[in-house]
C-alpha cells in the first residue's frame, strides 16, 4: 500500500489531458526537443467511438508532422463531393411524394478547390491518437496515467513571468493508482502548462474562465454499427432529411457506419426534470429504431451488438480566454463546445495545439519574446466563435422539419443544402485567415497576390532543380518549428536575373543573421529557392550558397515530365517573374509574409516584431531542438 | 564439432538462391500458402552495392504485392525525362568546341506514357532485399544460410512426373556452417525447385543447361561514393561520351551517385592472358581517375572512402532452356546475363519469378494442368532474347568514340539518342506483350481494342461507385494468385443495359462455377465490376450479387470531384457501352483474354485451355492459400 510520498518534478511543459489536442501538442513539442511532461485521468485509452472526422486543411497538417500516411492507410476516405459543402455531405435524401424518402442529390460541385487531400477522412479517436503515442514514443514521451491535477497556481512576480526560462506556475498532481513505493502526490514546476482536459476541463474551472454562450434544446443519438442495409448511399456522407426525422450517415473503418439520429423528447434519454441526458432511459436499439423510421422505406437490420453509442445535447460555447499571462493555456474542447455532427471538434482542438507549440518552442529557446504567445488566444479565440456561427446556423437546420406539400413552412432542399454549402471553406479548414498581428504582417501582399497572407500555403508542385522530381511544396515544409524562407528568384538561367540574385542572397543573409544563434542561419531558418527557370536549363549549383544549403533546397517551376502536376506556381502565387518574391512561412505552414526581391531588407521590420536578436538569446541557457531536414 | 548427420526434408518447392529472383518468388509462394524452403550459400545477406535500378513496370509489380510504399521511401526517384529513352537517361554530356564536355540536351519527351510511375528508382540490392524478406517472414518464411545444393536428380518416372503432387525431385543440400548437432547434410524431396543462383548458376550448369551468346571485350568499372564535384546534373542519370572515354552517372540513395566507367585495357584491371577481370589490378581510386579525365572541365574530389566498387566485362548471353520437364526451373542471372549499365538484370529477374510463381501455385492447388508450366519458358525466354539485343546494340553504341570534328567517322549525338531511345518501351518494362498461348487468347481484342491481350493491364483511375473513392485500376488487382474477372458493364442506371447485366451474371457464374472449388467462385476468381454509370446515379447494390461479392467491388466510369483522376475509362479501353466487355487478367496482371458481354460463354474455352474442371481437382488434396482481398 502506497504511502503518503511526494515526488517534485521540474518540466518545460505540462500538458493536462491526453485526448486528440494534448497528444498533439506532446507530439510536437517532444519532437521539437522540448521538455515535456502529460498526463491524463484515464487508466487506459480510448478504444473506439468519440469524434472521428478528419478535415481536409488537418489532413494537411498532419501531414506536415509525418503522420498522414498512416492516417490515410488506417481510415476511411469520403469522396464523391465531400467539398461540396460544409460537411462534405455526399448525398442528400428528402421526403418523396410517394411516402419515405428519395435520393434529392448527390452533390459533384466543388468548392473548396484548393485542398490538397479533396476528402475527409473518418477514424476512430483512439487510432488518431495512437499516431501521437506511437510518435511520442519514439521520442521517449509517454503518457502518465491515471493521474489528476488537484491544484494550480501561478507566480504573481513580475520578473518571474517574464523569464521564460523561469517555471511560475505550480501543479500538484494525485497519483490514482501508485504501485508500490511509488508516490501518491507529484509536485510539478513548470515553464508553461497546457490544459487539454476537455469540455468539463479542470484547468479551466481552476482559473475560473468561464464559457460563453448556451445550451441547445437539439438532442441527438450517436451508434456505430455494421449495418445490413439496401439504403444505396450507405458507403457516402448521407444527410436525411425526412418527416420523421433527421439523420446523417457517416461510413467508418472497414464496413462501419456511424449513425446520428435526433430524438425528440418523448424518444427518452433526457431527464426532462434537470434538461440533461441520461443513457439509463435509451440504448443503441432504441435509437436505432428512430433512424429505421426516418430512413423508410430502406431497411436496416438490428447488429447483433454495436461498435459504441451515445447521445448528447449540442451545447454552443466559447472560453473567455484561451490563456492566463501567457504561462496557462487550454487548448480543444476546454475552449469551445459544438455539434459533434458537424465533424469539427477534434480538428479545432488538433489545431489549436498546432498554432501554440511552435511559438512556445521558441519563446523556450529564447528565439522569440514571450508576447508572441499572445497570438495563440488572438488567432484561435476568433476561430472558435466563427465555428460556433457556423454551428449555430447548421444545427439548427438540421432539426428544422424539412419542407413538404403538408409543411410548407419547412426548410426546403435548396436552403438545407445551402446551409451545408455556406461553410464549405470554412469547415473543410482551408479557409482559415489569420488577421494581420505581430507575426502576419500583409503590407508586401501584392508581392505574391496569390498566396493570402495569413493562410496556410497553397498547395502546388515544383520540380526539384538537381533531379526533376516533382515535389508538393506542402511537403517541403513540414513542422520542424522553422521558419521557411522561399526566394522566389525568377529566371536563373537569365545572367541578368542571377545577379540580382546574387544580391538578395547577400541581403537576406544579413537578416537572417541578426537572429539565427551563433549566425547559423539554417538551425532556426530553412532557406528554400523556387526558380522560374525551364527544367532542361535550370542548373542547382548557380544560385549563391544561402540559397542551397543543401542541392535538395532548389526547385524551379517547370512542367514535369508527364505534364500533369507541375508548372504555373509563378502565376497561381501572382509573382511577378523578374520582380521575385521572398515568401516568410510560420512554422505552422501560414504565410507570415512577404517582400518582393527589391525589399528583401525590410524583413527585418517583420523578425524584429517577435524575434530576439541573436546576441540577447546567444546569453540565454535556450534549447536547441530543431530537427533538421534534408 | 558436427557429425555427418543427415536430415530428410519433404517441400512444395525448393528455390536455391537468395538474390532479388530467389526472395521475389520466396515470397510470394510464401504469401500464397505455399509451403517453400530457400537456401542461399552466402552466410549474411548483401550490404551494399550490386544492381540497384528498379524500372516503371518492376515498381507496378511490386506495388501488386504491397512493397511499392517501402521502395518509394527508401528509394532514389529519378524523374525529369526518365522515360524519354531506353534507361531513362536524364542528361547528355558530349565533346564541347572549346574542349572538354558539355551539356548537349536534357530530355524532356516521354516515350512511355502509360507508365503509372513515370520514373526509375535506385535503391541498392540489399534494401531490395529486404523488403522480400521482411514480407516472407510474416509467413515465417527465412533463408537458411550457408547452405550449397552438391546433387540434384529428378525422376524419370512418367506417372510421377505427370503428378502435380509427387515429389520427383531429389536434392541433396550442404550446410556450410552447422552448428553443434546439426546435421550437415539435408535430403530435400520437393515438387518443384527453382534455380535462382546467378550467373554462373550451379543448377544450370548441373543440369547441362548452355548458355548461348558471347562475352563482349568492354571493360566498365563501377564506384559507389558521395561525390564532391561540380558537375550540374550530378542528380541526373547523365550519359557522358567524351573523347576520353564514356560514363554514366545514376544519382542514388541520399546524396549517393553510382559511376559507371568505360576501362580501356591499358587501365588495368584485366588479365591480359585469360581475358578475365582481375580485381587485384586496379582499384576505385584507379577508375575515379578515368572518370575525372572524362568529365573535364567539371571537377569531381576523390572521396575519404567508396560505399562499393567493382570491375566487369559485359557478356550477353541466354539459357537454351529455362526448365527440365517443368520440375526444374531457372530464373535470373541464371538464364540471362547482360550489361548491368541496362538497369535491366534485375528487373528482369524478379519479372521471372513473377510470371513463375502464380503458374506454380495453380498446378499446386490442382486448379491448373502442369502443361501451364510450360507457358514460363515460352513467355520469358522470348523476352530475355529480346533483352540481349537490346543490350548489344546499347553498349556498342556506348563504347564506340563520340563523333566531333577531329573523328568524322564516331558516334554523333543523335544517333546515340536514338539507340537510348528505340527501346523505351521495353526497357521501362512496359512494354512486355506476352505472344499467344493457352494464357493469352486475343480472339476477342476488338472488344476492348485499347486493352492489349498480353499486355499488362494499362492504368486508369475509376471510382468506387459505392463511396466515390478513386481508385487506380491497378490496386484493385493485386498479385493475390487470383484470375481477375473484370465485367464492364456499361451504363448500369439504364434499366435496359441492367437487364442485360442479370443475364451476363448467369452466364458468367455458370463458367466459373466450372472451375472453382466447392464452386465457391471468390477462392479462385475475383470478380470486379466497372460501370458506366455517372457518379450522381450509379448504385453499387443494383448490380446482381455475382458482380458484387462485397461492396468494393463496384467501380464506375466518371470524373472524380477534383476532376483530374478519373473518368473516360471505356474509351480509353477501347471498350463500347453498349456491347460491353468482360476482360481475363492472369494473376500477374497480364490480360489473359476479353469477350464481349454477349459472348460471356465463350470463357469457358479459355479457361478448359489450362485450367482443371472442380470435380477433378475435389478429389485432390491441393493446397488451398488464396489471400481474400477486400
Amino acid at each position: 500500500m502506497p504511502t503518503n510520498m511526494t515526488r517534485e518534478t521540474d518540466v518545460d511543459v505540462l500538458i493536462i489531458g491526453a485526448g486528440p489536442a494534448g497528444l498533439f501538442a506532446s507530439n510536437a513539442l517532444a519532437r521539437a526537443g522540448v521538455n515535456v511532461k502529460v498526463i491524463d485521468k484515464r487508466p487506459v485509452k480510448i478504444a473506439a467511438g468519440q469524434a472521428d472526422g478528419i478535415q481536409p486543411r488537418t489532413i494537411e497538417v498532419l501531414q506536415s508532422y509525418g503522420l498522414a500516411d498512416r492516417l490515410l492507410k488506417e481510415g476511411t476516405q469520403l469522396h464523391l463531393a465531400s467539398l461540396s459543402c460544409s460537411m462534405g455531405v455526399q448525398a442528400f435524401y428528402n421526403p418523396s411524394p410517394k411516402g419515405g424518402i428519395e435520393l434529392t442529390e448527390r452533390t459533384p460541385d466543388t468548392m473548396a478547390p484548393t485542398a490538397r487531400y479533396p476528402f475527409e477522412v473518418t477514424l476512430h479517436q483512439g487510432a488518431i491518437e495512437s499516431l501521437f503515442l506511437d510518435s511520442m514514443s519514439e521520442h521517449d514521451v509517454r503518457v502518465a496515467r491515471p493521474y489528476v491535477p488537484t491544484s494550480i497556481e501561478l507566480s504573481n512576480n513580475e520578473a518571474e513571468l517574464k523569464d521564460p526560462q523561469a517555471r511560475p506556475v505550480k501543479v500538484v498532481l494525485k497519483n490514482l493508482a501508485p504501485l508500490d513505493n511509488e508516490p501518491d502526490t507529484e509536485i510539478v514546476r513548470a515553464k508553461f502548462v497546457i490544459g487539454a482536459d476537455g469540455a468539463h476541463s479542470w484547468v479551466r474551472k481552476a482559473l475560473g474562465i468561464t464559457m460563453e454562450g448556451e445550451q441547445t434544446d437539439y438532442i441527438w443519438g450517436v451508434v456505430d454499427m455494421i449495418p445490413e442495409t439496401n439504403f444505396p448511399d450507405i458507403r457516402n456522407k448521407s444527410a436525411v432529411h425526412s418527416e420523421n426525422g433527421s439523420c446523417m450517415i457517416i461510413p467508418r473503418e472497414g464496413d462501419g457506419v456511424r449513425f446520428y439520429i435526433q430524438l425528440s423528447e418523448k424518444d427518452g434519454g433526457v431527464d426532462l426534470a434537470t434538461g440533461r441526458v441520461d443513457k439509463s432511459r435509451i440504448g443503441p436499439r432504441k435509437i436505432l429504431e428512430v433512424a429505421r423510421k426516418t430512413i423508410a422505406p430502406y431497411t436496416i437490420e438490428t447488429p447483433e451488438s454495436f461498435e459504441w453509442w451515445t447521445i448528447y445535447i449540442i451545447g454552443q460555447r466559447v472560453a473567455s480566454k484561451f490563456s492566463v499571462d501567457e504561462r496557462i493555456f487550454i487548448v480543444g474542447d476546454a475552449c469551445h463546445t459544438h455539434s459533434p455532427k458537424a465533424g469539427q471538434g477534434m480538428n479545432a482542438s488538433m489545431n489549436d495545439s498546432h498554432n501554440l507549440v511552435w511559438k512556445m518552442a521558441h519563446v523556450l529557446r529564447g528565439w522569440a519574446d514571450i508576447s508572441l504567445l499572445k497570438t495563440y488566444e488572438l488567432e484561435r479565440q476568433k476561430y472558435a466563435n466563427d465555428l460556433i456561427d457556423f454551428d449555430r446556423e447548421f444545427a439548427k437546420k438540421f432539426s428544422d422539419k424539412p419542407k413538404t406539400e403538408g409543411s410548407e413552412d419547412g426548410v426546403s432542399h435548396e436552403e438545407f443544402k445551402k446551409t451545408f454549402q455556406k461553410f464549405g471553406l470554412f469547415s473543410s479548414g482551408i479557409g482559415v485567415h489569420y488577421a494581420p498581428s505581430s507575426v502576419v504582417s500583409p503590407t508586401y501582399q501584392s508581392a505574391a497576390s496569390g498566396l493570402p497572407i495569413g493562410q496556410r500555403v497553397l498547395p502546388q508542385m515544383f520540380l526539384r532543380a538537381a533531379d526533376g522530381r516533382p515535389f508538393e511544396i506542402q511537403d517541403v515544409l513540414p513542422s520542424d518549428t522553422r521558419f521557411k524562407v522561399l526566394v522566389f528568384t525568377g529566371d536563373t538561367s537569365d545572367p541578368e536575373q542571377l545577379l540580382k540574385v546574387n544580391d538578395v542572397a547577400e541581403g537576406l543573409k544579413r537578416v537572417l543573421q541578426l537572429y539565427a544563434p551563433g549566425r547559423d542561419v539554417v538551425k532556426m531558418f530553412d532557406v528554400l529557392t523556387f526558380s522560374a527557370a525551364v527544367k532542361e536549363r535550370v542548373m542547382y549549383n548557380a544560385v549563391p550558397p544561402l540559397l542551397r544549403a543543401h542541392w535538395t533546397k532548389v526547385f524551379t517551376d517547370d512542367m514535369d515530365t508527364v505534364g500533369k502536376l507541375a508548372g504555373g506556381g509563378y502565376e497561381y502565387y501572382g509573382i511577378d517573374k523578374k520582380e521575385g518574391a521572398v515568401v516568410v512561412v510560420r512554422p505552422d505552414g501560414y504565410v507570415g509574409t512577404a517582400a518582393p526581391l527589391s525589399h528583401v531588407s525590410d524583413l527585418e521590420g517583420y523578425f524584429a516584431g517577435f524575434m530576439t536578436k541573436a546576441k540577447v538569446h546567444a546569453a540565454l541557457n535556450g534549447i536547441n531542438g530543431t530537427n533538421g531536414i534534408n
